[in-house]
């Protein structure tokens, strides 16, 4: 019950310290006779990996993954699947500074209150490096979700502080540092981040998710429901401060009769919803909105005190991301796969015998 | 691990129908030699009982609640507190002639599709009558959070559809049947109610908690943080589409500067965060702000199907509250208090040990 | 994660005391659109309930139980089964003696030292009358696997103190007061109980429990093995002081060549494991035996001390089983019952995807 | 919920194969502030450790502990603790054989059904190998109960085969390659280890192991009994299919007035009840008894099946302990204090506020 796990049936344990020797996970569950390799889960790592553009962190990190168990002859078998990822680049001098004092918004100030100790390296347990073997863990899941429910997953930035990202095309994704799904903005984007990394500051976003053709009947009322598991997953992010299942706020306004999806024989007509109604899949498309706060390490200095409760003042040197949320959109997602995974296993155990015959129901983003 | 039980150290399984001879939970963990009877309990309920005024439904039910276990001479021992509220006032039949077609935006369709068969009488399982029983459970945490940790919580409603409800004081609260921190607002709010009854639609309702004076050091990264299982919790309450710690959705046009709180030795001289950093409690208040749908039960006539995936229409009769998010502000203070105070248990166990000197942190509204 | 909530999937809360108005439990994830009503439970709470022979405690209790969510027009809906199971005959002020001294042997001292307190009245929360609402619980485990997985369950009475009780045959067991598998030895049982008795003293017994058919791959190592599983649900049985899985400590004088049952084409040769091999059923009869501890609650005065630390006796009054190990056969079925039934949801949550054709082994008792 | 994971608070997560890279676990829920190295895990590692004498499995593996996370300057942070083991010296070729077929009592089969397939080499997930990273994880536990609690623990050898073998004294146990309190008897077990091993043929075992002065109060009724929990981290040990506490089977045959441990001013005058009372630990010594059945990899041929269920016969060759009892000692210990470390945090998240003033209470082996 103790905090670095997540999951019950497809349960994942997460390990490390941004600048210890490694990072890793421990996945339990995982149903047996999958293939797996590590060129299953790379490709995800790449996309979340530092380094990989000038308006990220330039720490350089491979953040190559190694199976230590659980996969024989290229099949899973059912027991543990232990992914480690060495950290390459630590530059812990970096931090001194840091250990008897506080960074606005950051988590320095709370986990010294909570253990009475911290380990300072890189943010140490804190660090959104953290998220990468979620993010490994996530592509085991996604794989099974795509070989037996057809399921794929997408995530994309929606707002850079000021500016928003108008969706056009999924495509447009992969094909940008900044997960747009849009191209015509990107260059404007540039020039934000660009001013921004001058300027010392750092800034939010927001970030849609969207997990295409779930099974209908994912989540347990009354209190795993699909969207709390994804709210406690999503809002568990580094930085994460608000998140929206389908329309999200924009129902305070709503009237009951515009928001009801209504059902059709060819499926449901909107999807206001989201994707779960009473807390469970109906099988629409999982829609999913965060607001990813401005990344607490910062140059300008900013008022603080030390251990002593002495006032002082903190700039953050180190290597940190301008904007978090340029990287959330992989981390999303393989957070997103991770709670439909456990809800696939958990729909099974108690309703494998249920068998309603009912037309395919059209996915649409509302 | 089943879906009806909330919390791991102070742990609540809730059961019962909307409809059924009673509804009830357990309550496990509780620490022992608390005096508790059902005079703690009683005027939370009440809060929240229907057919208190004429916005909400006219169901009349005492929610008149009996301890059945736990509790001896007057104080908890410290084993299972078992909580009883028996259904007085249900009126089956409304629902007759949802058995065989779902309403656009409820949880009808979705129980039919995992569980294969439903209680369809007053919305079973589904039903927002099952708070009833968190809130009685939330009472007992916010009893015992109160004794030894000088907590409170506050709830109440900062939006009903258009109509923003700008906070004045907490007193007034208690004062209107809207939860309303704002008393000359309350007749503008019973007009809208009043036209909205007669037009037999529903409509949505910004509501936002407070968790005043809790001890840092709560949450349990890298999952169970505080934040993201308040968000579980407040994302599990029904009709909530969206939640926001501290600053929320507004953190996305920040900076850095201006979002992180900076520290001085007096305490925090802001509250972006809404309490959390890096999702363990810094001593400020916590501060949740949830969307909350409009109810999916109108009188308005919509389409959808019938099992046979055939084209029907649905009106719903039966008594329902025109806006859910009415009633809310009782529910949210309770679920953030269990979450609160399962994370109090939590700290004490792992960390029990640590003893940091500091001046108090001052909470502030931001 | 408190003590009072059993299993994972099929999952079962228990509340109550000895002597508080009723004892029950909450049943979540029973799967759906299984008949059940109070004629499938009551049956084995008859067969446990207390004043049915002269040889057990002569409290008169119906043990009638009420089932109280859950189940709709006659069928498991798949939401929590509340079942409630009033209390009618307590006579509190038999231990009125007991409030401020400890029985040798008994919770009555540890409970003191956990809690601070407790409910002295019929034993409170330690009493065995806690069982009750577990074999109704099993009664509900017991007909889903009977009609999924054509299971049965026996338990019965293999030694009563000194006298051991040879296995004759499976249709004795319900047809003498003891649980014992053999009709000629009940003349020595009631000679041997009615001279325990007149004696003030309490005995102690071996009880053996079978699952017949299980279905094989049951059992989730390393550490939630079935054999394991089994271990922890008979454990915490009142009284039990020891569990064994097949040959039990005969297989400390065992050789590997004598012990290891050979796999035949048409099944394994022989039963020494006991049905689980690696923690994992195999198919065969799962094969549970245990040791019940003497009674502490007796009239013969023992030394003991008081709240204060001061030297006193006690000497039970009240009405006490002078040997609990009558009544635990169907409490021991129960209990398999829940283990077996939470572990093939599990099973089937993880390997589904898993099929294996092998022709039917036979289970045989070695 | 997954079965890799043992424990709730003090939470170890297991991975790894025989024959994999690497074994190890992930420690969730360390309290903060410990000082830990490799130095203080590494000696019960070696204590475990094959190849140490002739008598046992004579695979060369150094179980070189590496800490991975979790600590950081020489103490614990309150993060997860991953601690790894490589393998080095497999053989995987003396599995080739096994692939097809099933050893009689051995997992081979099970995982099989369960998984439908698996990893052969070294018995894979299903070797005793596993327990390596529960004894490292079990010293974490024992230096915080020694430090907070002044426990002890030990295990002994009390009977291999037929020899029974009389406690000495607790100084002779790390004298011998067997465990043995008794320095006498060597010789003698010497003598029937080699018989056996020229034979072909194993041996089962029996173990005693104890916790010297527990805390009273842990252990959490109804179902995770301090007792109860024990007995499910044993019966989960390779090859263990009896768990007694205390007196154990002994109890069918004695009376109450013998089996009740009487309380003086001075303490418990005997321990028949192995240190928990009502399944909760009294302050006495634990005592807990263990059967080990002989090892099923024997060279001499035993007839079995093959996957496509037709009749072969198994040889095992490679390198095999004809006594997993022998190594067993360390690994019980380090269940035993896992249970006990994770009830004692349990135990002071709920009542941490109990406090009472009592003499100590004597603990005496019975």
């Amino acid at each position: 019950m103790s905090g670095s796990t997540f999951g019950h049936l497809f349960r994942v344990t997460n390990f490390g310290e941004s600048h210890g020797p490694a990072i890793g996970c421990v996945i339990d569950g995982c149903p047996p006779g999958m293939a797996l390799s590590e060129a299953d889960i790379q490709p995800d790592l790449d996309r979340r990996k530092p380094g990989t553009s000038r308006h990220v962190t330039q720490r350089q990190e491979a953040d190559q993954v190694q199976i230590l168990s659980g996969v024989y002859e290229g099949l899973t078998t059912g027991t543990p699947i232990a992914l480690l990822i060495p950290n390459t680049d630590q530059r812990s001098k970096d931090y001194a500074n840091l250990l008897d004092t506080f960074r606005p918004g950051h988590a320095d100030y709370t986990y010294w209150r909570k253990y009475g100790l911290r380990d300072p390296r890189g943010g140490g347990r804190a660090s959104a490096r953290l998220t990468a073997p979620m993010v490994a863990a996530g592509a085991v899941a996604k794989k099974w979700l795509r070989e037996h429910h057809q399921m794929r997953f997408d995530a994309w930035m929606a707002q850079l502080g000021d500016i928003e990202i108008p969706f056009h095309d999924f495509s447009w994704i992969h094909q940008n540092p900044f997960f747009a799904p849009n191209d015509e903005i990107v260059p404007k984007l540039e020039a934000a981040m660009d001013a921004l990394r001058k300027s010392g500051d750092s800034v939010g976003a927001k970030i849609i998710c969207m997990a295409h053709n779930p099974p209908p009947g994912l989540g347990e009322p009354l209190f795993d429901k699909l969207d709390a598991d994804i709210a406690h997953a999503m809002m568990g992010i580094n930085a994460v401060k608000g998140v929206e299942i389908g329309d999200g706020f924009k129902v305070v306004t709503q009237r009951g009769s515009e928001h009801g999806d209504a059902l059709t024989p060819l499926g449901f007509e909107t999807n206001h919803a989201g994707g779960t109604l009473g807390g469970i899949s109906s099988g629409q498309d999982l829609i999913v909105t965060l607001a990813i706060k401005p990344t607490s390490s910062i140059r300008l200095p900013r008022p603080s005190i030390n251990r002593d409760n002495e006032p002082t003042s903190v700039s953050t040197q180190g290597r940190h991301d301008p904007c978090v949320g340029i990287r959330a959109a992989p981390i999303a997602e393989a957070m997103l796969a991770l709670v439909v995974m456990d809800h696939a296993l958990r729909q099974r155990a108690q309703n494998a015998d249920v068998h309603i015959q009912v037309p395919p129901i059209a996915g649409s983003l509302s």
